[in-house]
């Protein structure tokens, strides 16, 4: 046999080198913005472990399943719900239509524009004009009302778009995931129709892996005959809490292998992704970082808040049960990707 | 510049062939078991429409979602649907823990043993079955007892398990539209969970991607402290009827571009689909193929079914509408891989 030609080696070699470089364009420095910690290092190891067919705790390509809260988690959720502040500002267009809510609470606080009184509103309070404001309309209806809504709609503190403030660490964690043949799903308190109404284009996550409350519809015929889904006041699930494990159940119908949340209402979602056999990643992030972002949350001695509760018992339970919590301030080189 | 060296012509000659082969092998003759004829040629007409970068009506691979009623469309529907087989047969371990419902109705006419009174029992009667078999249990106690019924359990005409009793020209059709990036749905009148113990094995279908008639779990802690769901006699989704759009906007959050049914539990999916914009693929299953598997639906002269209704209404709307209908006699060459 003739040796190879010369051309023939530079191919062989050519091929070889592109072959390399792709895989170390993919390989090359996950989760960048974060710095080395033991919280980025769980999620190195957990990923190696779980997609090494070496690995004892090696889990096929097809059952890789994560969840993530998203208000806390994803992006920012203080000083109010991202959607909540969608709903109060849909409230004059809903009064107009039906007048008999004016002067009804919590209503009536709402159209009075004080914004003591407002930030004050119970929960109760808070859910009626949620019923009140996401029902009613056809399901396109609502999805092109929240998609032009969250085009324009800007944080008081940062005076940017809402989906300009994910985390850039979380969006990281999703990339990894994803590229190590993980399907990434959403798994909010908040509503389910809204967050699927940005999630593709805000974290690459398309709405049938959005799992989040959900309120019923109802199947119908418009004026010309032709069928309309409606949205309807009726609660089909209360993603939080032991809500977020049944919601799972209901819409994924399999156990997460990893999980992250930042609350209360993430704890039995965890718990639950921790039960599981084989390697089981749990996280936790903790707001403390009051500079670049917000400090919230009792566990270490900052001040509570309304919403992302993040109490002493949960912190116990973290550490108890090997979650590993990420601190915004000391594990995260970079918040956001605005940032220099 | 010198022209190409020999070994790098032959290398090229090579990669083309190699590119031509497997483009042959992905393309050549899908829908084997099919006849030619305009129920095969809308299915590939359509998926050239609808993945074919130029064409008028493209839809991007992210966005390609087919649903696929189960039950008469998938697999044997007749003489019972399979999950109420499975619960009746579960009936004499429901009663051994809960002997108050020995004497009771429907359990005393089920536990008798009478065909002939076990068949006239209503729906009602069935759906006291359903509820008292397939709650009380932890959802992986459920799954392993419907994964190790369906492993061995057969069917009484063909004496085959069921899961033998797909239809191989449906299954092919799922295969062809996933080799053109479309993402393949269950949407099922049958229980969700019990299709889902299955359904990847059967049809390759993850269950995340089962959408069934739905009942809640609850979560709380066991006896050991561990968290466990259990699995609820409160129904979340009836996924029949109406409830199939409303079920599919639940838990897939977008039209489909393509549906497949049966009867008269699948129009308003049908309907539904049709009414997107693009092209809308909508089929239907007529079962008039008593020799190799039954003829029933007064559709076409023949006598109605207690289940899989195909009645004239609905024959009217596929022709008005333009809905396809699939004759399972003369547009299959073959039903059932089993078959020579």
């Amino acid at each position: 046999m003739t040796p190879w030609s010369v051309p023939f080696r530079l191919c062989a070699v050519f091929c070889a080198l592109l072959f390399l470089g792709l895989q170390a364009l993919a390989q090359s420095a996950p989760l960048p913005s974060w710095n080395d910690g033991p919280a980025k290092q769980a999620i190195l190891d957990f990923v190696r472990e779980t997609t090494d067919p070496a690995s004892p705790k090696f889990v096929p390509a097809a059952e890789r399943i994560a969840t993530f809260d998203q208000d806390g988690t994803l992006w920012v959720e203080q000083p109010m719900y991202t959607q909540v502040i969608f709903c109060l500002a849909k409230v004059p267009a809903v009064v107009a239509k039906r007048p008999d809510l004016k002067d009804v609470e919590p209503f009536r606080t709402v159209l009075s524009g004080n914004r003591a009184a407002i930030a004050k509103l119970s929960t109760a309070d808070l859910e009626k004009i949620v019923a009140a404001t996401l029902s009613g309309m056809s399901v396109e209806a609502f999805r092109a009302e929240a998609e032009a809504w969250i085009a324009t709609a800007k944080h008081p503190k940062f005076g940017r778009l809402y989906t300009d403030l994910t985390y850039l660490p979380m969006q990281e964690v999703l990339s990894h995931l994803r590229a190590n043949g993980y399907k990434t799903f959403i798994v909010t308190g908040g509503g389910q129709d809204f967050v699927r109404a940005y999630a593709q284009r805000v974290y690459g996550i398309p709405p049938e892996q959005v799992v989040g409350t959900a309120g019923g519809t109802k199947f119908g015929y418009g004026k010309d005959g032709r069928p309309v889904l409606t949205k309807e006041p009726r609660l089909l699930l209360n993603d939080n809490f032991a809500g977020k494990p049944e919601g799972i159940h209901l819409m994924i119908g399999r156990r997460p292998n990893a999980a992250f949340g930042n609350s209360t209402g993430d704890r039995q979602m965890l718990e639950y992704t921790r039960a599981g056999t084989g390697a089981r990643l749990a996280m936790l992030v903790l707001h403390d970082d009051a500079t670049r972002e917000f400090a919230y949350g009792p566990a270490q001695g900052l001040p509570d808040s309304k919403v992302g509760t993040f109490p002493q018992p949960l912190f116990d339970e973290a550490k108890a049960k090997g979650w590993t919590v990420i601190s915004m301030k000391s594990d995260w080189k970079r918040i956001f990707a605005f940032e220099p």
